[in-house]
């Protein structure tokens, strides 16, 4: 690992038009996160917010769990390795595991849009079913809207999630320490690139699978081994950079990663160069960060190896210590960048 | 009370046209009941969704909580008595109090449409942040998705909500027992004259102000009391007659209730004239029914007095044991008649 140097930011964050909502502010780059720091943290404000997680960790009768909601508008509804549905339950499963829980129980609130054909929906409830029993949680409450033509997209999913916390670690950005090994638990960038094939028409050419997967089983398996696990996160919107970025920031360290060790599918590279994207940007659905101490590094790894969903997982940098809160990348060639977030989006309406 | 006696469906259902999903699948009537009972709860199928409860009693850790969720997609977004904001705290809130929960943690999700205007957006949170405020729950976690110009409507929320259950009762449609007395707990019909004044142009010539409010507090102090509670509903969508229907075939009994005992505002009567509406099946967002043994009916119906929230609360009827799962009402000039549930809605989007 390279020594920390001195960066300044390299690309100036563009001021944004604040009078509105742009598209761009739900990409999972600076915007959107400036909108959530900005307008919407600020009118919630409470200690659950600030710690910046996944989910929320509550308490209801001196028992631990966590606590998470998201919202799905994914566009096609239908994509190679999933659906809107699959896409619903992976994504909160993953988000209560992040926080180390054990997901039990999850809500589905529905917005349809009027004329949504019937045999659709089922088949989403039936995907929904299948990733639910898959990841060992029960959907055991819901609502359905229906909005006039025109004012919806098919259906807009949002689930909410609680799990169990079985564990006294606390597994958040904060408990991250300079030293600590980033192990990332697979290849990246097939489920942004697995959607981006279907609209630009390139699905003939490729055969990219969305990684739409619960990660619960995978991190169950590094707790019960006993890893000291300091931090998870989950890849979605913004990617692996967007993710290691924010850990940096609420961290306070800087993260050094290197490019070599980043599995990227050769499919999935081929239709980065095709269309313009980076990987370390485009989103995933079943992949994952794991913030370690140095000497849990490779017993951690050889655990996500064993796993189904981590065998392709590596060792693919570390916290340093450093004024500087950001991530650092040392290229294939041996050069070293900053890696910065993107100010907007690079994929709209990817989950 | 009037005898039961033999009745037959004064109304058959049109049959729906099931390829599609139509507008009025959303409003409360048979047809959202049907689609729910066809086509989503089979879907999902486990012990927690036969219950047809607002929330879902679950336990974590030994300790018993409620889960519930509902999406939010009102037109207009502001109206007299509150706002999208309001209506989404507070009917989560009411939600878990049904079960007799006492409300902590809410999740918000956001799909904002393209060109929102932050100004609205903000205004919103506020009004949440003070719904959550006044109902003493916490808004923890959240998710912020951003669709294009034309595929939504503005903003849509969702949230979802826990509380703790801290008492030993089974409140739930399937605890009323024939003999039991049924509580409302004030004027009917506030809510979505309120919206429908707005909508045709009325506000000028009525202050019919929406009756949206959090009624975990009536119950608490019903429960403070030691009422044995049996069922609570709050009365949303379809109002209190798809209420008491939804009630009457989950708990297999016949209620019956006396028109002039329901409490009805003179300006959302003459509202309802006006528009061509029953009060009896017009939305609230601050109204419950209460189930109770008629020994301990006055004495509730004294502490829903007492609290501002129910202080114009009525005893307005009684569950019978009848073959037929029905509801019938006798009208103020002594006629009985079936309440019998809508088949679409009066009301889109309303909540």
């Amino acid at each position: 690992m390279t020594e920390p140097v001195e960066f300044s930011l390299s690309c100036p964050i563009p001021q944004a038009d604040y009078e509105r909502i742009l598209l761009a502010h739900g990409g999972g780059g600076r915007l959107m996160h400036e909108l959530i720091e900005r307008t919407i943290v600020p009118a919630f404000r409470n200690p659950f917010l600030d710690v910046r997680h996944d989910s929320a960790v509550c308490t209801v009768g001196g028992a631990r769990f966590a606590f998470t909601t998201d919202g799905y508008v994914v566009r096609p509804l239908f994509f190679p390795g999933g659906d809107i549905g699959t896409l619903a339950v992976n994504g909160t499963v993953n988000d209560l595991a992040m926080c180390g829980a054990r997901p039990l129980y999850l809500s589905a609130s529905f917005i349809l849009e009027e004329g949504l054909r019937v045999e659709t929906l089922q088949q989403i409830l039936a995907s929904m079913r299948g990733a639910a029993d898959a990841a060992g949680v029960q959907i055991v409450t819901g609502d359905t809207k229906v909005v006039d033509r025109g004012k919806g997209d098919g259906i807009f999913i949002t689930t909410a999630g609680v799990g169990c916390i079985e564990h006294a670690l606390a597994i958040t950005p904060t408990s991250v320490r300079p030293g600590d090994s980033v192990l990332l638990s697979g290849d990246i960038g097939r489920h942004g690139m697995a959607i981006m094939a279907v609209r630009e028409g390139l699905e003939f050419e490729t055969t990219i699978q969305s990684d739409c997967a619960p990660l619960a089983g995978l991190v169950a398996d590094l707790l019960s081994a006993g890893v000291a696990i300091h931090c998870l996160r989950d890849l979605t919107r913004g990617g692996l950079a967007s993710a290691l970025i924010e850990i940096a920031e609420a961290a306070k360290v800087h993260i050094h990663i290197r490019e070599v060790a980043v599995p990227v599918g050769e499919e999935v590279r081929g239709a980065c160069e095709i269309l313009g994207f980076d990987p370390l940007y485009v989103a995933n659905e079943g992949r994952l960060v794991c913030f370690v101490p140095a000497a849990d590094g490779e017993r951690a790894l050889r655990i996500m190896q064993a796993h189904p969903l981590g065998k392709d997982a590596a060792i693919i940098g570390g916290a340093l210590q450093n004024a500087a809160r950001l991530v650092t990348l040392e290229s294939q060639i041996g050069a070293t960048r900053i890696v910065d977030m993107l100010s907007g989006e690079q994929l709209p309406r990817i989950c």
